[in-house]
Protein backbone atom coordinates (compact mmCIF):
# COMPACT_ATOMS: atom_id res chain seq x y z
CA UNK A 1 0.00 0.00 0.00
CA UNK A 2 3.05 2.41 0.05
CA UNK A 3 3.13 5.27 -2.34
CA UNK A 4 4.07 4.65 -6.01
CA UNK A 5 4.65 8.73 -6.28
CA UNK A 6 5.17 8.20 -10.44
CA UNK A 7 1.74 6.88 -10.85
CA UNK A 8 -0.33 7.98 -7.77
CA UNK A 9 -3.37 9.26 -9.47
CA UNK A 10 -5.23 11.85 -7.46
CA UNK A 11 -8.81 11.61 -9.27
CA UNK A 12 -10.36 14.24 -7.68
CA UNK A 13 -8.33 17.06 -8.72
CA UNK A 14 -8.84 16.24 -12.38
CA UNK A 15 -6.70 14.60 -14.83
CA UNK A 16 -2.95 14.80 -14.60
CA UNK A 17 -2.42 17.19 -16.83
CA UNK A 18 -4.45 19.66 -14.30
CA UNK A 19 -2.25 22.52 -12.70
CA UNK A 20 -2.98 21.68 -9.17
CA UNK A 21 -2.71 17.85 -10.25
CA UNK A 22 0.71 18.88 -11.40
CA UNK A 23 1.80 20.84 -8.22
CA UNK A 24 0.82 18.01 -5.83
CA UNK A 25 2.78 15.58 -7.89
CA UNK A 26 5.62 17.59 -7.94
CA UNK A 27 5.67 17.79 -4.34
CA UNK A 28 5.39 14.73 -3.73
CA UNK A 29 8.22 13.68 -6.09
CA UNK A 30 10.26 15.93 -4.43
CA UNK A 31 10.01 13.38 -0.90
CA UNK A 32 12.33 11.03 -2.52
CA UNK A 33 15.29 14.19 -1.84
CA UNK A 34 15.02 12.50 1.64
CA UNK A 35 16.56 9.51 0.26
CA UNK A 36 19.39 11.08 -1.11
CA UNK A 37 22.39 10.74 1.06
CA UNK A 38 25.31 13.29 1.38
CA UNK A 39 28.84 12.44 2.32
CA UNK A 40 28.68 14.88 5.23
CA UNK A 41 27.77 13.40 8.81
CA UNK A 42 25.76 14.81 11.32
CA UNK A 43 27.32 16.79 13.93
CA UNK A 44 26.82 14.27 16.49
CA UNK A 45 28.44 11.60 13.88
CA UNK A 46 25.12 9.46 14.24
CA UNK A 47 24.48 9.05 10.47
CA UNK A 48 25.33 10.74 6.98
CA UNK A 49 23.43 14.14 6.37
CA UNK A 50 20.95 13.49 3.38
CA UNK A 51 19.99 16.32 0.93
CA UNK A 52 16.42 17.32 2.16
CA UNK A 53 17.56 18.41 5.55
CA UNK A 54 20.90 19.45 4.40
CA UNK A 55 19.02 21.98 2.24
CA UNK A 56 16.96 22.95 5.45
CA UNK A 57 19.65 24.07 7.17
CA UNK A 58 21.40 25.94 4.42
CA UNK A 59 18.49 28.18 3.86
CA UNK A 60 18.62 28.77 7.64
CA UNK A 61 22.11 29.98 7.31
CA UNK A 62 21.79 32.19 4.97
CA UNK A 63 18.86 33.99 7.29
CA UNK A 64 21.38 34.02 9.67
CA UNK A 65 24.45 35.08 8.23
CA UNK A 66 22.97 37.56 5.32
CA UNK A 67 24.22 40.44 7.24
CA UNK A 68 27.97 39.35 6.14
CA UNK A 69 27.09 39.32 1.72
CA UNK A 70 29.08 41.66 0.23
CA UNK A 71 26.91 42.74 -2.10
CA UNK A 72 23.21 43.47 -1.80
CA UNK A 73 20.81 40.54 -1.73
CA UNK A 74 17.15 39.23 -1.80
CA UNK A 75 17.16 36.94 0.84
CA UNK A 76 13.78 35.89 -0.92
CA UNK A 77 15.46 35.07 -3.77
CA UNK A 78 18.62 33.48 -2.09
CA UNK A 79 15.98 31.33 0.03
CA UNK A 80 14.26 30.04 -3.05
CA UNK A 81 17.20 28.88 -4.65
CA UNK A 82 18.69 27.17 -2.01
CA UNK A 83 15.40 25.47 -1.42
CA UNK A 84 15.53 23.94 -4.94
CA UNK A 85 19.18 23.61 -5.84
CA UNK A 86 19.90 20.37 -4.55
CA UNK A 87 16.63 18.91 -6.08
CA UNK A 88 18.38 17.50 -9.46
CA UNK A 89 20.28 14.75 -7.02
CA UNK A 90 17.06 12.77 -7.04
CA UNK A 91 18.10 11.69 -10.54
CA UNK A 92 21.70 12.58 -10.66
CA UNK A 93 22.98 11.60 -6.95
CA UNK A 94 25.53 13.78 -4.20
CA UNK A 95 28.34 14.36 -6.59
CA UNK A 96 31.20 14.84 -4.06
CA UNK A 97 33.35 18.02 -4.34
CA UNK A 98 36.69 15.91 -3.83
CA UNK A 99 35.84 13.03 -6.21
CA UNK A 100 37.76 12.52 -9.37
CA UNK A 101 36.34 9.94 -11.15
CA UNK A 102 33.62 11.55 -12.41
CA UNK A 103 34.27 15.03 -14.82
CA UNK A 104 32.54 18.00 -14.29
CA UNK A 105 30.97 17.65 -17.85
CA UNK A 106 29.66 14.57 -16.79
CA UNK A 107 27.76 15.54 -13.48
CA UNK A 108 26.79 18.49 -15.48
CA UNK A 109 25.15 16.39 -18.42
CA UNK A 110 23.41 14.69 -15.57
CA UNK A 111 21.87 17.16 -13.53
CA UNK A 112 20.90 19.21 -16.80
CA UNK A 113 18.66 15.62 -17.90
CA UNK A 114 17.39 16.00 -14.26
CA UNK A 115 16.74 19.15 -13.97
CA UNK A 116 14.46 18.97 -17.58
CA UNK A 117 12.25 15.77 -16.14
CA UNK A 118 11.86 16.98 -12.57
CA UNK A 119 11.26 20.54 -12.97
CA UNK A 120 9.21 19.73 -16.06
CA UNK A 121 6.28 18.05 -13.74
CA UNK A 122 5.48 21.69 -13.03
CA UNK A 123 3.07 23.75 -15.05
CA UNK A 124 5.19 25.27 -17.81
CA UNK A 125 5.81 28.75 -16.32
CA UNK A 126 6.64 27.32 -12.73
CA UNK A 127 9.52 24.96 -14.46
CA UNK A 128 10.56 28.20 -15.97
CA UNK A 129 10.40 29.70 -12.70
CA UNK A 130 12.40 26.98 -10.85
CA UNK A 131 14.80 26.21 -13.62
CA UNK A 132 16.02 29.45 -14.04
CA UNK A 133 16.50 30.10 -10.54
CA UNK A 134 18.43 26.58 -10.51
CA UNK A 135 20.66 27.82 -13.53
CA UNK A 136 21.12 31.07 -11.73
CA UNK A 137 22.57 29.51 -8.65
CA UNK A 138 24.70 26.90 -11.11
CA UNK A 139 26.35 29.80 -12.74
CA UNK A 140 26.87 32.86 -9.99
CA UNK A 141 25.65 34.70 -12.33
CA UNK A 142 24.11 37.15 -9.54
CA UNK A 143 24.91 38.60 -5.89
CA UNK A 144 22.22 35.85 -4.58
CA UNK A 145 23.45 33.23 -6.67
CA UNK A 146 27.24 33.90 -5.41
CA UNK A 147 25.65 33.94 -1.51
CA UNK A 148 23.75 30.96 -1.70
CA UNK A 149 26.38 29.37 -3.38
CA UNK A 150 28.64 30.50 -0.41
CA UNK A 151 26.32 29.36 1.59
CA UNK A 152 26.28 26.23 0.42
CA UNK A 153 29.87 25.50 0.13
CA UNK A 154 30.43 26.90 4.03
CA UNK A 155 28.10 24.43 5.33
CA UNK A 156 29.62 21.09 5.29
CA UNK A 157 33.04 22.86 6.47
CA UNK A 158 30.78 24.11 9.81
CA UNK A 159 29.13 20.46 10.09
CA UNK A 160 33.00 18.88 9.57
CA UNK A 161 34.71 21.61 12.06
CA UNK A 162 32.37 20.92 14.80
CA UNK A 163 31.57 17.39 14.42
CA UNK A 164 35.36 16.28 14.67
CA UNK A 165 36.58 15.86 10.97
CA UNK A 166 35.00 12.54 9.92
CA UNK A 167 34.76 13.20 6.71
CA UNK A 168 37.71 15.15 6.00
CA UNK A 169 40.05 11.91 7.54
CA UNK A 170 37.54 9.36 6.16
CA UNK A 171 38.29 10.58 2.18
CA UNK A 172 42.32 12.06 3.59
CA UNK A 173 41.63 15.20 2.23
CA UNK A 174 44.07 17.78 2.97
CA UNK A 175 43.74 21.57 3.98
CA UNK A 176 44.61 22.50 0.93
CA UNK A 177 41.60 20.96 -0.82
CA UNK A 178 39.64 22.42 1.55
CA UNK A 179 40.83 25.81 1.28
CA UNK A 180 40.15 25.47 -2.62
CA UNK A 181 36.73 24.18 -1.94
CA UNK A 182 36.04 27.45 -0.13
CA UNK A 183 37.11 29.93 -2.54
CA UNK A 184 33.66 30.48 -4.03
CA UNK A 185 33.13 32.82 -0.74
CA UNK A 186 35.78 34.90 -1.88
CA UNK A 187 33.15 35.99 -4.32
CA UNK A 188 30.11 36.27 -2.03
CA UNK A 189 31.71 37.65 1.42
CA UNK A 190 35.16 38.71 2.93
CA UNK A 191 33.63 38.09 6.20
CA UNK A 192 32.48 34.48 5.62
CA UNK A 193 35.68 33.70 3.83
CA UNK A 194 37.91 34.68 6.36
CA UNK A 195 35.67 32.52 8.79
CA UNK A 196 36.19 29.89 6.80
CA UNK A 197 39.88 30.28 6.68
CA UNK A 198 39.80 30.50 10.40
CA UNK A 199 37.97 26.94 10.99
CA UNK A 200 40.62 25.15 8.57
CA UNK A 201 43.31 26.82 10.44
CA UNK A 202 41.78 25.75 13.55
CA UNK A 203 40.83 22.38 12.47
CA UNK A 204 44.68 21.85 11.21
CA UNK A 205 45.93 22.91 15.03
CA UNK A 206 43.20 20.69 16.38
CA UNK A 207 44.66 17.71 14.42
CA UNK A 208 41.07 16.66 12.84
CA UNK A 209 42.36 17.63 9.06
CA UNK A 210 45.45 17.35 7.59
CA UNK A 211 48.11 19.69 6.52
CA UNK B 1 36.24 13.12 18.43
CA UNK B 2 32.57 13.59 17.48
CA UNK B 3 30.81 17.15 18.05
CA UNK B 4 30.17 18.55 21.31
CA UNK B 5 27.43 21.48 20.11
CA UNK B 6 26.65 22.82 23.71
CA UNK B 7 30.45 23.50 24.31
CA UNK B 8 32.51 23.44 21.42
CA UNK B 9 34.65 26.80 21.13
CA UNK B 10 35.52 28.33 17.75
CA UNK B 11 38.60 30.30 19.52
CA UNK B 12 39.46 32.33 16.06
CA UNK B 13 35.77 33.91 15.85
CA UNK B 14 36.40 35.72 19.37
CA UNK B 15 34.74 34.72 22.97
CA UNK B 16 31.77 32.90 22.76
CA UNK B 17 30.13 36.45 23.35
CA UNK B 18 31.23 37.37 19.95
CA UNK B 19 28.40 38.13 17.63
CA UNK B 20 30.22 35.65 14.59
CA UNK B 21 30.20 33.13 17.27
CA UNK B 22 27.12 33.03 18.17
CA UNK B 23 25.75 32.70 15.36
CA UNK B 24 27.75 29.97 14.27
CA UNK B 25 26.56 28.10 17.17
CA UNK B 26 23.24 28.72 16.95
CA UNK B 27 23.38 26.96 13.41
CA UNK B 28 25.20 24.09 14.95
CA UNK B 29 22.78 23.38 17.64
CA UNK B 30 20.13 23.36 14.62
CA UNK B 31 21.91 20.39 13.30
CA UNK B 32 20.36 18.81 15.88
CA UNK B 33 16.48 18.75 14.82
CA UNK B 34 17.75 16.21 11.91
CA UNK B 35 17.19 14.00 14.54
CA UNK B 36 13.81 14.36 15.99
CA UNK B 37 11.59 12.06 14.15
CA UNK B 38 7.97 13.04 13.23
CA UNK B 39 4.78 10.92 13.37
CA UNK B 40 4.46 10.96 9.13
CA UNK B 41 6.65 8.68 7.37
CA UNK B 42 8.08 9.20 3.90
CA UNK B 43 5.81 8.19 1.26
CA UNK B 44 7.74 4.97 0.34
CA UNK B 45 7.31 3.96 3.44
CA UNK B 46 10.94 3.46 4.14
CA UNK B 47 11.21 5.24 7.65
CA UNK B 48 9.49 8.35 9.34
CA UNK B 49 10.13 12.16 8.87
CA UNK B 50 12.40 14.07 11.01
CA UNK B 51 11.36 17.79 11.75
CA UNK B 52 14.31 19.21 9.28
CA UNK B 53 13.37 17.25 6.30
CA UNK B 54 9.64 18.51 6.86
CA UNK B 55 10.57 21.65 6.88
CA UNK B 56 12.68 21.91 4.13
CA UNK B 57 9.47 20.04 2.25
CA UNK B 58 6.98 22.41 3.47
CA UNK B 59 8.59 25.27 2.42
CA UNK B 60 9.64 24.12 -0.89
CA UNK B 61 5.29 23.10 -0.95
CA UNK B 62 4.79 26.93 -0.14
CA UNK B 63 6.46 28.13 -2.74
CA UNK B 64 4.65 25.94 -5.33
CA UNK B 65 1.32 26.52 -3.99
CA UNK B 66 1.52 30.30 -3.18
CA UNK B 67 -0.61 31.04 -5.76
CA UNK B 68 -3.68 29.75 -3.85
CA UNK B 69 -3.17 32.16 -0.92
CA UNK B 70 -6.69 33.57 -0.10
CA UNK B 71 -5.01 36.75 0.97
CA UNK B 72 -2.16 38.48 -0.52
CA UNK B 73 1.36 37.17 1.12
CA UNK B 74 4.74 37.97 0.85
CA UNK B 75 6.51 34.63 0.04
CA UNK B 76 9.70 35.63 1.40
CA UNK B 77 7.94 36.16 5.23
CA UNK B 78 6.40 32.50 4.82
CA UNK B 79 9.71 30.80 3.90
CA UNK B 80 11.60 32.41 7.04
CA UNK B 81 8.53 31.04 9.17
CA UNK B 82 8.61 27.48 7.66
CA UNK B 83 11.87 27.40 7.97
CA UNK B 84 12.15 28.16 11.88
CA UNK B 85 8.58 27.16 12.54
CA UNK B 86 9.52 23.82 13.95
CA UNK B 87 13.17 24.46 15.82
CA UNK B 88 11.71 24.47 19.13
CA UNK B 89 11.00 20.61 19.01
CA UNK B 90 14.92 20.90 19.61
CA UNK B 91 13.48 21.06 23.30
CA UNK B 92 9.60 20.12 23.56
CA UNK B 93 9.93 17.03 21.10
CA UNK B 94 7.33 16.80 18.73
CA UNK B 95 3.69 17.13 19.44
CA UNK B 96 1.69 14.53 17.31
CA UNK B 97 -1.61 16.23 16.19
CA UNK B 98 -4.19 13.87 17.51
CA UNK B 99 -2.45 12.86 20.73
CA UNK B 100 -4.68 13.53 23.70
CA UNK B 101 -2.09 12.85 26.19
CA UNK B 102 -0.43 16.07 26.67
CA UNK B 103 -2.67 19.09 27.09
CA UNK B 104 -2.19 22.21 24.58
CA UNK B 105 -1.59 24.49 27.72
CA UNK B 106 1.62 21.95 28.39
CA UNK B 107 2.70 21.73 24.92
CA UNK B 108 2.54 25.57 24.86
CA UNK B 109 4.31 25.84 28.01
CA UNK B 110 7.40 23.28 26.95
CA UNK B 111 7.75 25.04 23.37
CA UNK B 112 7.78 28.88 24.65
CA UNK B 113 10.59 27.44 27.10
CA UNK B 114 12.51 26.04 24.15
CA UNK B 115 12.21 28.84 22.03
CA UNK B 116 13.63 31.64 25.04
CA UNK B 117 17.05 29.06 24.51
CA UNK B 118 17.26 28.26 21.25
CA UNK B 119 16.39 31.55 19.69
CA UNK B 120 18.63 33.04 22.68
CA UNK B 121 21.39 31.85 21.56
CA UNK B 122 21.24 34.31 18.99
CA UNK B 123 22.51 37.79 18.99
CA UNK B 124 19.72 39.90 20.85
CA UNK B 125 18.13 41.36 17.76
CA UNK B 126 17.92 38.24 15.74
CA UNK B 127 16.82 36.30 18.92
CA UNK B 128 14.06 38.73 18.93
CA UNK B 129 13.27 38.73 14.91
CA UNK B 130 13.34 34.80 15.31
CA UNK B 131 10.92 34.78 17.91
CA UNK B 132 8.38 37.32 17.10
CA UNK B 133 8.15 35.01 13.44
CA UNK B 134 7.73 31.88 15.16
CA UNK B 135 4.89 33.58 17.92
CA UNK B 136 3.24 34.88 14.65
CA UNK B 137 3.49 31.66 12.66
CA UNK B 138 1.91 30.03 16.33
CA UNK B 139 -0.65 32.78 16.92
CA UNK B 140 -1.82 32.84 13.10
CA UNK B 141 -2.22 36.64 13.84
CA UNK B 142 -1.17 37.56 9.59
CA UNK B 143 -1.90 36.32 6.61
CA UNK B 144 1.48 34.94 6.24
CA UNK B 145 1.08 33.08 9.07
CA UNK B 146 -2.31 31.68 8.52
CA UNK B 147 -1.10 30.21 5.04
CA UNK B 148 2.58 29.01 6.64
CA UNK B 149 0.47 26.81 9.06
CA UNK B 150 -2.21 25.69 6.19
CA UNK B 151 0.56 23.98 4.55
CA UNK B 152 1.99 22.67 7.20
CA UNK B 153 -1.29 21.18 7.75
CA UNK B 154 -1.71 20.13 4.45
CA UNK B 155 2.03 18.40 3.99
CA UNK B 156 1.29 15.38 6.37
CA UNK B 157 -2.32 14.69 4.52
CA UNK B 158 -0.52 14.20 1.16
CA UNK B 159 2.01 12.21 2.65
CA UNK B 160 -0.11 10.17 4.48
CA UNK B 161 -2.86 9.93 1.81
CA UNK B 162 -0.17 9.19 -1.08
CA UNK B 163 1.78 6.92 1.27
CA UNK B 164 -0.82 4.79 1.63
CA UNK B 165 -2.65 6.12 4.85
CA UNK B 166 0.10 4.52 7.49
CA UNK B 167 0.24 6.84 10.03
CA UNK B 168 -3.60 6.81 10.26
CA UNK B 169 -3.73 3.21 10.14
CA UNK B 170 -1.04 2.96 13.10
CA UNK B 171 -3.01 5.56 15.33
CA UNK B 172 -6.49 4.85 14.18
CA UNK B 173 -7.35 8.03 13.13
CA UNK B 174 -10.72 8.27 11.27
CA UNK B 175 -12.01 11.11 8.51
CA UNK B 176 -13.37 13.56 10.92
CA UNK B 177 -10.15 13.71 12.61
CA UNK B 178 -8.43 14.38 9.73
CA UNK B 179 -11.06 16.95 8.37
CA UNK B 180 -10.84 18.24 11.84
CA UNK B 181 -7.32 19.04 11.68
CA UNK B 182 -7.23 20.78 8.30
CA UNK B 183 -9.27 23.14 9.60
CA UNK B 184 -6.69 25.78 9.74
CA UNK B 185 -6.80 25.91 5.97
CA UNK B 186 -10.30 26.95 5.88
CA UNK B 187 -8.67 30.53 7.13
CA UNK B 188 -5.69 30.80 4.69
CA UNK B 189 -7.16 29.20 1.20
CA UNK B 190 -10.31 28.23 0.00
CA UNK B 191 -8.77 25.84 -3.07
CA UNK B 192 -6.41 23.91 -0.40
CA UNK B 193 -9.29 23.35 1.74
CA UNK B 194 -11.19 22.05 -0.83
CA UNK B 195 -8.17 19.63 -2.68
CA UNK B 196 -7.61 18.43 1.41
CA UNK B 197 -11.17 17.41 1.50
CA UNK B 198 -11.16 15.85 -1.93
CA UNK B 199 -7.46 13.44 -0.52
CA UNK B 200 -9.48 12.50 2.66
CA UNK B 201 -12.88 12.06 0.29
CA UNK B 202 -10.58 9.31 -2.17
CA UNK B 203 -8.33 8.37 0.74
CA UNK B 204 -12.02 6.88 2.54
CA UNK B 205 -12.89 5.67 -1.03
CA UNK B 206 -9.49 3.72 -1.23
CA UNK B 207 -9.82 2.01 2.37
CA UNK B 208 -6.92 3.81 3.65
CA UNK B 209 -8.88 5.70 5.95
CA UNK B 210 -11.83 5.21 8.38
CA UNK B 211 -15.21 6.23 7.69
Amino acid sequence: MSGDVQNFDMPTLGTPATRAHQQFRFVAEMDTLKSVVRHSQLIDGSRRENSAEHSWHVALMAIVLAEYADEPIDIGRVLRMLLIHDVVEIDAGDAYLYDVTISPAEIQRREENAADRLFGLLPVEQAEEFRSLWTEFESRSTADARFARAIDRLHPLLLNYIGGGVTWRRNRITSTQVMDGQAPLKDASQRLWSFAASFIKDAVARNILEQ
